[in-house]
């Protein structure tokens, strides 16, 4: 309000922040953490970003809205033919205060959807290739059957040998050979290349679809396979969310109903089925169009999108129906796509270590390096992935819901209204926080105005992470865990223990000393995973830690580090790759050399489990503590002030790590 | 009703015919062409055969059919358990008069079916095997997949390299793995083999479908793969026939609609869908337990079952849509057989000559002679096969349906109440027929009480060529086709032509010269297609003649050559090979070697398009005369007096043949 800077509220979400006039529309929803679909990255060459502005007072925040308060149209959006009402939000300026509503598609349960395109390059080896030939009419000496003439005519012209026809092109190829000029799709992933769709005339648009089947999202991008570039994205929770929130209770749906496995398979399909459609619509193609579709998923989305019963998944051995990479026709899967489409899953690493692992390894996994590389996928479970170039071992932790928000007090998802930052000043003990969707800090300016639209309504997975972590270097947490009754109003004693209260509002957030217990469970089951690992590869420390998915993107890899989520790195080496399962999936869709990669990576990656080792009990005990043995974290100890080893009431806290 | 032959009744159709006491009522309903399933053959090992015999008085033909007048039941018939009320009609003796009930299923449309399994042996290598396999228990600490495990045994245990799984195996593959011993059926005839099923334990039994689609008549064979034996067969109306009857109206009938072509397809598949399941209910299996079938059919009903449209085989250049062998999963049929279930479909020859024809000359074909052998399979068209081991021609004619009884004026389907044999006495002209389902001919004693139950309702395609036929061998056809006013009062003038009057009854059947003149059409189209067949081989005469098909079962091969149909040949070798379609269908389900066999036969037949060749036009309009140049028909001037060469009215009656 004191300066030049404009006030943007974007709907649904209520998230609002303010802006230096001449700020793409795109680049302030990005900085607010707001999805709005981009496809080109800004550059006016997808209109996918299109947004709404709301007209007129916007009442309950007093933000009078106007078009004009945004840059004229230009010329990119006449040439996208962008609807009245509408801009595209890579183009359109902040001139003053506006209300954005954003197409809300994507804001499905109100959980905020990160999964998008990264923007990595994949060299062209698609597994599908259209082929334009001429053929000469039926003549009545040679009486062969046109789909037969089409085989020849491929073979003699695109140099093809052993082509066979799919059955569904049998019904397609005379209608297609009438017009003498016909482009056939030939997908070569298979024993034999196969004829898969066949269209009258000259053809040069082929589509496919990466999907990454994750049991919150479902997200799914729609990739020219001409030109490799994905030309829309989109995402939906995964609607067997109602049969049960975790994998395991999903798992137990299918278990107790005995229709269940049918309900939950149908329901992905379902879902995958509608957005085909959406993203066949954003570029105005038919989902018929699509030829081939790459899925990755954990293993127990993996077997219910296939229609196989998870429950040995469930129990021990853990067992899979099938682990191998699969070839598959989209029919047989009741997707809709072209009748000739087809299908690669690559293959699972284990029973708790699934495609999407593999689709992670595939993009991001140690083998590309020389360094010892550790990869870890936090979702409910931990997938591990640790090596280098000569060997890669795999493994899953059971870290619980614990990081994402659910078994604690005041835990949610990442939503709007999510603490998700949190700063505890050693002196004074009082705390800062973010919230998720408001742009200020809570000692910043603004942040009593912002904070109206979201309200705080929990802490989100990286927000408990800083919480613990603060907590620890303030001293008000001890090496073990416990909570110490340092000098501040909030100290509120819990019986034998204490919280420490975080937020003071409509409603009150605090840090118990059961959450602490439920984050040291967590992380101490991730770090033992990862130090298991370690000792099978015979070593003491890694090189590069990549941390992938939703959760590693947001996550602060210093506080991650401090708790003792992840081993002692140096902190610029410790990167988050994001979706790096869908970029994996994309590039099993662009390049059959991919799918041969992953397929031989998973062979040769040591699979480790967890629960069959002592040894994971022993590093288990050992890291459920905070790591202050200054010596053992060198790269910590630089980073942060570790406290001084303190043995509180009588705890040992300095136990060595590793 | 003069000696101690007892009468039986068969119904539905009401055919009635005097057996000796003793006669199994089996022998008895084929004596009557009353279809009884019987797959072993009478010998007590099928079970198939059985009947109903009512009790009581059978009013309207006064017979009093009691269950005492069949022998008593023996051991074969309590082994197999035959339910009261029923019995095993080769088991069963007729010892007085009696009613007995067949099973309606067969009696569709009051058509007589024709088709059976012929009892051909087939050398077993199908390319559907079962394989069982132990396995060990599922490990953590090798956490691959139950399908990749089960891939891994069988290619251990039963030698088979490079396995892969079909996708209706994976829902299947944990539950048939928890037991330890599991089966797997292996289907060989792809480029790797796969495991198109799974179940638990050990497992024996495995079955296929051969089926012939004919325009007129759907009839199939359930197979067990395991001994090679026909368990079970049933056949019913190809429900097309409303849509037209014939196949050129079907063609016209899609041409017409919009839908035409699904409404076609889905009736085919119905049928052979309800075809299955009574098949599969014969023998007490599931539908599901099927795992293979062969489909055999003319071009129109072969694109019809796959969905794809005839329109192009109604017009030149008469265009396949595809030709060649097809391996499909019978899922993608939408038949309701084992999930992982395969189909397979032997290649076409060309427009006209399709996968049965082709079924045919894998059967019966000249490549299994030394001696030039004509093959030939009479129906709306007819296909025509010549040659010997060194080359095989193929050809099809356009007799148009004339030897079916359409386009004669009393023509009908072969069905109770057709005139089917006729004799004409050279001196007084009077006829004698022999009608179809009633035992008697027309001057033998018993005829008038027993044609009660029929009538005479016209005369079908055997009847009409022996009508010809007597009539040009006793004078009153001339060899160029007139009816010559002869002195009899069957002769009735009809303005400037004249009929003979066949049959005079309720309805008058007469042969007139227009039924005569299209008999003449048809006759000299197979006629000249066989002879420009003969040209392209450079021969002069054949040394064996094989007639397929219901048609050829039933046609008297003197006749057919009497009015030219066939060409000359020593009347012991013309032979009737039944159901050869059938039969090579299921040779191609029981012994990939001859689907290699077909494919590889059907690539070096010599195809000859009838519409191309001036010389078929030539044969055509020489054909059409009765053949009566003594010399040049030695065999058929041996076995008849053919009728002197006389000219009358002026015309040339006398031109000499091929």
């Amino acid at each position: 309000m004191d300066n030049d800077e404009k006030l943007v509220v974007f709907q649904p979400s209520g998230r609002r922040g303010r802006f230096a006039v001449g700020t793409p529309l795109l680049d302030a929803a990005r900085s607010l953490g707001v999805y709005v679909e981009s496809v080109c990255g800004g550059r006016a060459m997808c209109a996918r970003c299109q947004v709404e502005v709301t007209e007129g007072q916007f009442d309950k925040y007093g933000v009078v809205s106007r078009a004009e308060n945004l840059s004229p149209a230009g010329e990119a959006e006449r040439r996208w033919k962008v609807p009245p009402g509408r801009r595209m939000s890579c183009q359109a300026r902040i001139l003053g205060d506006l209300v954005v509503d954003v197409p809300s598609e994507f804001a499905v349960n109100r959980q905020v959807v990160r999964k998008r395109a990264e923007t990595r390059r994949i060299a062209l080896d698609t597994a599908t290739r259209l082929v334009v030939v001429r053929l000469a009419q039926a003549e009545m000496e040679h009486p062969i059957g046109d789909g037969d003439r089409l085989v020849e005519a491929i073979e003699a012209q695109a140099g093809y040998r052993g082509l066979v026809l799919d059955a569904a092109v049998l019904s397609t190829v005379q209608g297609a050979l009438a017009a003498g000029t016909v482009t056939a799709a030939v997908h070569e992933d298979a024993d034999r290349p196969v004829v898969i769709a066949v269209w009258p005339g000259e053809r040069s648009a082929a589509f496919g679809l990466a999907f990454d089947i994750g049991s919150t999202t479902i997200a799914g991008h729609l990739v020219d396979l001409v030109t490799g570039r994905a030309v829309a994205s989109a995402g939906t929770a995964n609607p067997q969310i109602r049969f049960g929130e975790d994998l395991m209770s999903r798992v137990s749906y299918v278990m107790m109903n005995p229709d269940g496995r049918d309900a939950l398979t149908e329901a992905v399909r379902g879902a995958i089925g509608t957005l085909v459609s959406r993203l066949a619509g954003q570029v105005g193609i038919a989902a018929g169009d699509i030829l081939e579709a790459v899925f990755v998923g954990n293993p127990v989305m993996h077997h219910l999108f296939l229609g196989i019963d998870p429950s040995p998944l469930g129990q021990a051995p853990f067992a899979l129906a099938v682990s191998g990479a699969l070839r598959l026709a989209a029919r047989d899967l009741g997707l809709p796509l072209h009748p000739g489409a087809r299908v690669y899953m690559p293959p699972c690493i284990a029973g708790h270590v699934g495609a999407d692992a593999a689709s992670v390894a595939l993009a991001e996994g140690p083998q590309h390096h020389d360094e010892v590389t550790l990869v870890i996928d936090v979702g409910t479970n931990a997938e591990i992935l640790l090596g280098n170039r000569a060997r890669v071992l795999a493994a899953s932790s059971p870290t619980g819901p614990a990081f994402e928000g659910a078994q604690i007090s005041g835990g949610q998802r990442a939503a709007p209204g999510a603490i998700e930052r949190v700063r505890i000043d050693p002196v004074t003990f009082e705390p800062r926080i973010k919230v998720l969707g408001v742009d200020p800090w809570s000692d910043e300016e603004g942040f009593a105005e912002a904070i109206i639209a979201t309200g705080v309504t929990g802490i989100c997975g990286s927000g408990i992470i800083e919480a613990v972590a603060e907590l620890f270097l303030a001293g008000v947490v001890a090496a073990d865990g416990t909570i110490n009754a340092v000098a501040s109003d909030r100290i509120r004693a819990q019986g034998r223990t204490f919280d420490f209260v975080l937020w003071r509002g409509d409603i009150e957030i605090a840090v118990t000393q059961t959450d602490i217990r439920a984050i040291q469970l967590a992380k101490g089951a991730l770090y033992a995973g990862a130090r298991l690992l370690m000792d099978h590869l015979g070593i003491d420390k890694v090189e590069r830690i990549k941390l992938a998915g939703a959760f590693g993107s947001y996550i602060d890899p210093k506080y991650a580090m401090v708790i003792g989520m992840i081993p002692d790195c140096a902190l610029d080496r410790v990167t988050s790759i994001g979706n790096a399962a869908g970029t994996g999936a994309r590039m099993a869709l662009l390049n059959r050399g991919h799918r041969a990669e992953v397929e031989s990576l998973v062979r040769r990656v040591e699979k480790i489990e967890t629960a069959l080792e002592p040894r994971f009990q022993e590093h288990f005990v050992s890291a459920m503590a905070m790591p202050n043995a200054i010596d053992a974290f060198p790269h910590l100890a630089a980073a942060v002030d570790l406290p001084a080893v303190t043995a509180p009431m009588g705890r040992r806290s300095n136990r060595r790590r590793g």
